[in-house]
């Protein structure tokens, strides 16, 4: 892949590449783990799951950014990620870098949470999510996330791992797809038949909602909040 | 109108009005569609519904006032700028602008959370919300609002998102009225026949009691906060 | 009352004395209030009324001590005024108007709550909180309220409203009692018959119990936290 | 025991040693008191009873981090005091008297628990968690723990408290064992047969694993996040 050799090779890129990966291994680890957990306890209380699910994930994000954040800047999200590129913050030959540790990463941390639970690694969702409402609800959450995270940047940025994880404790509640807003994460989704699970005929459609609520955002955000132009 | 001529219409009283537009939208698509959501989910336990209703809200809140703030102050609240107004902080003109933002937003807001949960957009409350301690408790809530905000503002002008979240997730359950607070919320939400309607007869009472409260917050702000006087 | 006599009566106390009072109220507002309306909707699931009344306490208290703190140090509780007089850090004048403010603000919070919620406003309540199990628990929750606000005011002074509302939220749980920590709150919770309740004859070992926990806390954090003496 | 010889018995050590002792003893009050409590209120609905556990764990523990984090470093943990021996942050002696403080203040805090819920204060725990996904599990919270310590303690030092709270909230749910990662905390939580409790015959394979995860995730920091080697 052109991207991957035009990288430098060196500590300080391993170091950013492993803490993509890493994070986005225990975001995703955190979000099916949860996930199993509060479907088992729950006893087919399915609100009670969806929140313990929300506040494991939000609580989840705000360590995992404060921690890998002065490393990789914390994407742990191909579309943050890519925003990033267009904004030329990093270049595209780390964007692909990035990408492709941030799928490795949310694989692995599918199966971390199968191993954890002692449930088959090898899974597939059954879970359709369909239909136009869950591709607008993924575009306004990855238009959302973007705002979230470029405003806060912008003005407080020691407050962006925090302002993360109340964004999606939000956004599992007020989107009717609960959110993934990220296309690692929706890949990775479906490789488990748990309560996260999107079945793998349902992602293609978040994932396009997703890339183009996220490059909408950081156009409203370049106006409206005098953003980095995208380009 | 004679307020909208008296406006400069220059690129930042645009972006002004369409931060409190898109912010006031997504307050309501928040608490709409975190309402949709939890109703769905709770299996009539409505507690439960109300606790992730409440969560959801009071995150948002929290993100979009960090977002927004820089921008145009985050009211998403005709009370808000009516105290900002009487405070001499915006002017007349001004604060006209900024409702007719809130307003505009706030239904867009209704409706943006009817497409995701794919409901029907034009809707009309059937929920009566009347009595006494519903007005009264909407003035408390403003009232408190307000006392919130000033204090805070005032004191620790960093932590006014994350105070004004805690306000709203606590006033979600200390008053009879799930604390609205907020006069386009308020008509907004007599457009949603879900978990967060008003009946359109209830809602000219709440905003009545929301507009007294949030003065008389103000005058007692002035007094023990040593806040602006109100005029 | 001597005490009364001898403190100015000046415009400075008199917003000192008014932010004790009205913060006093707006607690016990927030503690029946979110109590009524849990109970009124969890339908019989104790533990989800709980949670919420927990978390809409501990949510306002942040709020109340970010605002009235500045005024008034915020102490909304005679063993917290208390302690602040042993170390003399105010006067035993001032100390019993803050007192007559607490328990006056204290029992017009809790009409308020009865007012929202449209119920009687005399109430007496029926709800025993009795035997050795609840004295200790009371013991330990002021005991513990007293280091946590003394260890933070020392190193971290900006964080005490947040780590008073995270103590509170814990101690709801951790104690059999759910935590009252507070002769104020205790005796105006015996004028509710709803789920916050105490009987009046409950009332008297919780107090003893409280008064006894917060001077021992003083006097550990003289020791441990290295802080001001109490004689 | 040759280490508790050497250090030096003076009135900064002893004040070091009571504060682990002490807050050690709080976190064992909150996490078995919260988890009698949540269980005596869910009526079977298990994961409402782990929500509030985890909340009420998670909020005490900032609390406590904050309270005593000047005084001893707040580790609470023999876990987080070997990884500070390795780096040689604490003397072999003081990690010794530090782990003894920890197990005894462990031990209390279960009792106090009991006592103040009014129960036997001496049980065994029948709960048994075995298998290797609950090996795992202790693996990757104490892993976890250990790299959310490092690597907030050395970008954002005042965040360590909330963050560790956060961490723990969210690793109650995205482990299947609901992330003891601690081993004082697993040998006293073998001592009450309430929610929170561990059979003895379960707590070796946990403490093992928690100790190799500490250790794992002291090496990965040290390389990732650039902090000290451990050795």
């Amino acid at each position: 892949m052109q991207a991957a050799i035009s990288i430098p090779a060196n500590a300080i890129t391993l170091r950013r590449l492993a803490a993509e990966g890493l994070g986005t291994m225990a975001l995703l680890a955190i979000v099916v783990g949860s996930g199993i957990m509060a479907d088992r306890l729950a006893g087919g209380n399915v609100a009670v799951a969806l929140l313990a699910n929300a506040i494991a994930t939000g609580a989840g994000l705000v360590v995992l950014i404060t921690v890998f954040g002065p490393v990789s800047g914390a994407h742990f999200n191909p579309a943050v990620t890519l925003v990033a590129m267009l904004r030329r913050d990093v270049s595209r030959g780390m964007a692909g870098a990035y990408a492709v540790a941030q799928f490795l990463g949310a694989v692995l941390g599918v199966w971390l949470a199968h191993a954890m639970f002692a449930a088959p690694l090898l899974q597939v969702s059954a879970k359709l999510r369909d239909g136009s409402g869950q591709a607008l609800s993924e575009f306004v959450a990855s238009f959302g996330l973007i705002l979230a995270i470029s405003g806060t940047a912008r003005s407080r940025p020691a407050a962006v791992p925090a302002i993360v994880g109340l964004y999606i404790v939000s956004a599992y509640w007020f989107t009717a797809s609960t959110s993934f807003a990220n296309p690692a994460v929706t890949l990775a989704r479906s490789l488990t038949d748990s309560f996260a699970g999107i079945a793998p005929d349902s992602a293609p459609a978040f994932i396009a909602a997703q890339l183009a609520g996220a490059v909408a955002g950081a156009a409203v955000s370049h106006w409206l909040l005098q953003d980095k132009a995208v380009s």
